[in-house]
């Protein structure tokens, strides 16, 4: 069994915040746990945001520029490119929600890295072994509505390999790489909300294999060259 | 809290089997609970197998092409297709994991109405108000690794809208269409797994507001039309 747990009454936080403090004030850690963080906070305390003026669509339109390596599709205001780190995304993830108003916040720069840094901050807190998951909210290709997936972590396989691991009928499975890392962030969603402020999830119970040293980068990102979409 | 909740010990299925009452056998429903059935087993139960030549690769091929409207992309022996439904995946949805050796499963013909037959059925077994989403497992653009995801629903909202309602900072959201179809599908795989034969899971605790009549075929299925990667 799998429980999500919302950790509630996190207050708004600003560049330099402790993140690894706010949740462990709020909620006992189990080994095993698996804290997701959404990309928002995140940001806010790496201070990974810009002032912009709410109606210069060029200043925005240049940041979101700036964080991208291509243009992939462009309809109205929406423009779907690949960032820097290799998510395919909306806007290069340059988002207006839940931030200061005139502000816009950028995605980690590492968001691997951010992920072991609240880890690591957690371990030295708590003494408990979790691993963490950045998340954020994408669009898809082909069907509608957005879904929380990982764009970080540690502690976590992103990626659990079956291949080779046998079905109920003993035939071997030939391709079954089940991206966890999403389905965790996407079941953190569940609990979270877009709209009710709760921006750190628990998701307790998780299979204790598929704990080891990972990362979205090396893991998930599908390199252009072996994309059949891009 | 949200709960995901295995229910084990269901047998393997055939043609004709009442996939309601093998549930209902082993678990107590609540009021608001999802129930998450995989593709596999529905397809199963509704007669979606064909006997194929594991060695036939092109009868494989012709099955795949009669479930398909159009083809995406191919590269050696896999193919990218649009099913009959709309839905963008490897192979049409046609597999041969899990399914007796020599035959295929392919999708159940309406998804959205094999939701809608299983909560029914739950209703008149159980007197209990479920929701039902079939699930399967698709690969992504831009994304390495699969996830489950909903191929059909009832009883709860397969998107849920959170436009025009405000953010923490008082801003209006202005695209927050959720797909928790999606979401809660990906969270029940977490306790299925691929090699475990666990092939209905409980999903507990999910926004009441969410609770109403959907399906997956309107609400999710993006019209080739809308569709910026098509």
């Amino acid at each position: 069994m799998i429980t999500v747990i919302p950790v509630t009454g996190i207050p708004e936080v600003g560049a330099g915040d402790e993140l690894a403090g706010l949740v462990a004030d709020r909620i006992d850690l189990d080994d095993g746990d698996v804290v997701v963080v959404t990309q928002k906070v995140v940001s806010k305390v790496e201070g990974r945001t810009v002032a912009i003026d709410p109606d210069d669509r060029a200043r925005l339109a240049a940041v979101v520029d700036g964080e991208s390596v291509r243009i992939l599709r462009r309809r109205d205001d929406l423009v779907i490119t690949e960032t820097r780190h290799g998510f395919v995304c909306a806007n290069a993830g340059v988002d207006r929600s839940n931030v200061k108003h005139g502000t816009v916040a950028l995605l980690p720069v590492d968001a691997d890295r951010s992920a072991r840094r609240i880890r690591d901050a957690l371990r030295a807190r708590t003494g408990r072994e979790v691993a963490v998951i950045v998340s954020d909210t994408f669009g898809r290709a082909w069907r509608r509505g957005v879904t929380d997936v990982a764009i970080g972590c540690a502690g976590i396989g992103a990626i659990v390999d079956l291949r080779g691991t046998q079905d109920r009928t003993g035939r071997t499975l030939t391709v079954t790489e089940v991206c966890v890392a999403d389905e965790i962030a996407g079941a953190a969603e569940l609990v979270m909300g877009k709209a009710r402020g709760v921006p750190v999830a628990i998701v307790r119970g998780v299979d204790g294999a598929w704990l080891r040293e990972s990362s979205v980068a090396d893991e998930v990102v599908r390199p252009p060259q072996e994309d059949l979409f891009r």
